[in-house]
């Protein structure tokens, strides 16, 4: 988690230099930086964009300008795209929160990532989406979606400050002290053996045809909790002393 | 649950039509409908704010136009103020999440409600806040803080949208099965005594002085996991059998 790093902004053929500007405006509050635009409809340098970001037109200037979606991709190892469009392709569809997690459960092998809108008019076409690993789609009232592009882009970058903050600061607490480190999948799992040995012995897994849903109900209780390895460790002595305990029955 | 109402949206003193209809667009975006101005700078009605709503021209057409905040204020039981600046004022300053939960919390006992913003240039001023409940703080790069107006409702309905599905389909769920209803503090007590019991048999709470920060720390993990009813039935079930496994050592 320690190699987290921001992602680029990729508007795909943009229209209105006021939502390009508002867009760098809205990443800027949210401490992103990196834009890149593929054939901006007007042109460039675009003096609306500058006016419109109200004080973040250090990210207009520096703005990256390709031609095609292909040049402005070409040196990222990874793209969400984001689309409100159901589209008939083989990829998959995620919400924000989960595209995001994509990310940040590969992020030790990605190195540079960006997230691509397109038009306001037409959004993404099926083109621009060959390279993009993931569909993100934005939740909106079902009988008016259609976001203004800088609001789109607000809502997934906001979405990022948000999440790439609480990792931050989970990230120092376990620095600050090993015990608040989240179980790996192996603390559980030896936990959950524990756990699940003791109720077969106790006649709990019965009958035996709807002992594997009773497991995944009560797994599920505990993964919600997210514990952390100390949580874990407490728990397997808690099962230790409840059989102590039966002991004296 | 069941009375949760949307909020009403409240411009105080916008300066520009084009954040006024950005403002509609986004708030019909996340499904929200009710709009008041209070002394629109440029006066009444306002074709640019027709424009940019892109369609949620419905919403500038039925706001209501208030000469004070607080004849704008006067119908309503509850009050968010959204403002960015720390203020030296008796009142909580709460983020997003938890200032939506404040009135979640207390909806059986609130009618209309509104969530407030000020106008571009200054934001809310103090006396905008005398019939405010809650200051509600949206987070942001600390060096560029200050959003767009439509981009700051634009957030908070959002977070409103996202909020409330949740408790809909929550609610659904305990509609079609009376096992996903929350546990009662009641349950939870029980279940804890139980637990607690044995593990004071079974010699876990040792040494005495450090129990009551190891019941503590135990009750944590499972108040987290936001057990159902039918959960904890699941839970006292197993201590029992863990119990039963503890006989035969």
């Amino acid at each position: 988690m320690s190699n987290i790093i921001d992602p680029i902004i990729i508007l795909v053929q943009p229209q209105l230099g006021e939502n390009i500007g508002a867009t760098a405006r809205a990443m800027l509050n949210c401490g992103l930086t990196s834009l890149r635009i593929v054939k901006p409809r007007d042109g460039w340098p675009n003096s609306k964009a500058v006016r419109s970001s109200s004080g973040a037109e250090s990210i207009i200037y520096n703005a990256g300008i390709y031609q095609t979606s292909l040049e402005a991709l070409s040196d990222l190892n990874f793209t969400l795209a984001c689309t409100s469009r159901k589209r008939d392709l083989s990829k998959n569809q995620l919400n924000i929160d989960d595209a995001l997690d994509q990310y940040l459960e590969n992020s030790e092998n990605i190195g540079r990532w960006g997230i691509m809108f397109g038009s306001e008019s037409s959004g993404l076409k099926n083109d621009d989406l060959d390279y993009s690993d993931i569909l993100l789609s934005i939740p909106s009232n079902k009988s008016f979606e259609s976001f203004n592009l800088s609001h789109a882009v607000l809502i997934v970058c906001f979405h990022w400050m948000k999440k790439s903050r609480e990792l931050i600061s989970n990230n120092k607490d376990s620095h600050t002290n090993i015990n608040n480190l989240l179980a790996t999948k192996n603390d559980l799992s030896g936990f959950f053996s524990q756990l699940e040995n003791d109720l077969e012995k106790g006649g709990f897994l019965y009958p035996p045809e709807k002992a594997p849903k009773m497991i995944k109900n009560l797994r599920a209780i505990f993964l919600r909790s997210k514990l952390s390895k100390k949580e874990v460790k407490t728990l397997r002595g808690v099962i230790t002393a409840i059989k102590r305990a039966g002991m004296s029955l």
